[in-house]
């Protein structure tokens, strides 16, 4: 809209802190309308992230579970990746890590929901896919850097995850939450 | 669990290569279980979040909108901020971020929901509380660096943004999500 443009910032300068495979960090000085400079204000550039409800031809979610080094934790989670840039599009990069990180493909697929971690820091967003009626068609297949189990959980075992605070990712609570709403599980 | 220890990585050596109010990241080396090694590893170190559901007397949900420069967009969202080292619970700040960003406070407050905006590089979590029977106690008393407005929306306003996908924040999707489905709004 017309009056939320009017909230912009101007950007005074920009330069890049640190730029590395799994962290590039802005640093920038910004004006608001106001005239007010913030400074320094940091910007956290990632690749697009991606991921998926899935959900077999019989009835089951299919959930990884792997140890999460910033939060040091072990949680189940959605299967979720990053969006290459050479990827066509999110859906391909979200089928590509369904299939290596746990095996399963095929099926009914459509977007789901777009999301921000943090539109404070992040300058990326997270799309979410619903994959309907898919199947195990072939077996991991891991990076070195990944050690993820795979769980075929029923719609009340993740009701249960849900009710309980277990999915801590929250690019993954509001899509299941949001599933759970809307086929009145 | 026992058999989720086994999964946690050995930090081999740890430093920070950046320390400042807004963005703090430390550099690691990692070793997983298999032996594997990950170098560098980055992980995130910001003080914990919070953020609040705040329905008014009325049934009216407190909203806030506001420019965020990472995302480079205006968004309805939940009224949010951080939890300083200095209180005494996530709690207090929360009641406090309420009050400053939109002058409402009172009512029946309790946790709702602890979550993370990414376990692999955040360290920190967000608390979602809900606030029941909020009314409006005083003026705004924002920041230089804060330009936000406050709007009341119904039941189905709310209800209506979630659907369009506008609430972008997935740390105030997944706690709304949870809500509607919870009071079968």
């Amino acid at each position: 809209m017309e009056e939320d443009r009017r909230l912009f910032w101007k950007v005074l300068s920009s330069e890049y802190i640190h730029k590395d495979t799994w962290l590039t960090a802005r640093k920038e000085s910004v004006q608001m309308p106001s005239g007010h400079i913030i400074e320094p204000y940091y910007v956290l550039d990632y690749p697009n992230w991606v991921n998926t409800i899935a959900i077999t031809k019989e009835g089951k979610f299919v959930f990884v579970k792997q140890y999460r080094h910033g939060l040091r934790s072990v949680n189940f989670e959605l299967c979720a990746g990053m969006a290459e840039k050479t990827d066509p599009s999110p859906m391909v990069s979200a089928k590509r890590e369904l299939l290596e990180e746990t095996g399963y493909g095929n099926g009914t697929w459509s977007q789901y929901m777009v999301q921000s971690a943090n539109p404070s820091t992040h300058s990326n967003l997270n799309y979410c896919f619903l994959a309907v009626g898919v199947e195990k068609i072939q077996e991991q297949e891991l990076e070195d850097s990944e050690d993820i189990s795979v769980h075929l959980l029923s719609a009340q075992e993740v009701k249960q995850l849900l009710d309980e605070n277990k999915i801590m990712q929250s690019l993954m609570a509001a899509p299941l939450w949001k599933y759970f709403y809307e086929n009145k599980l």
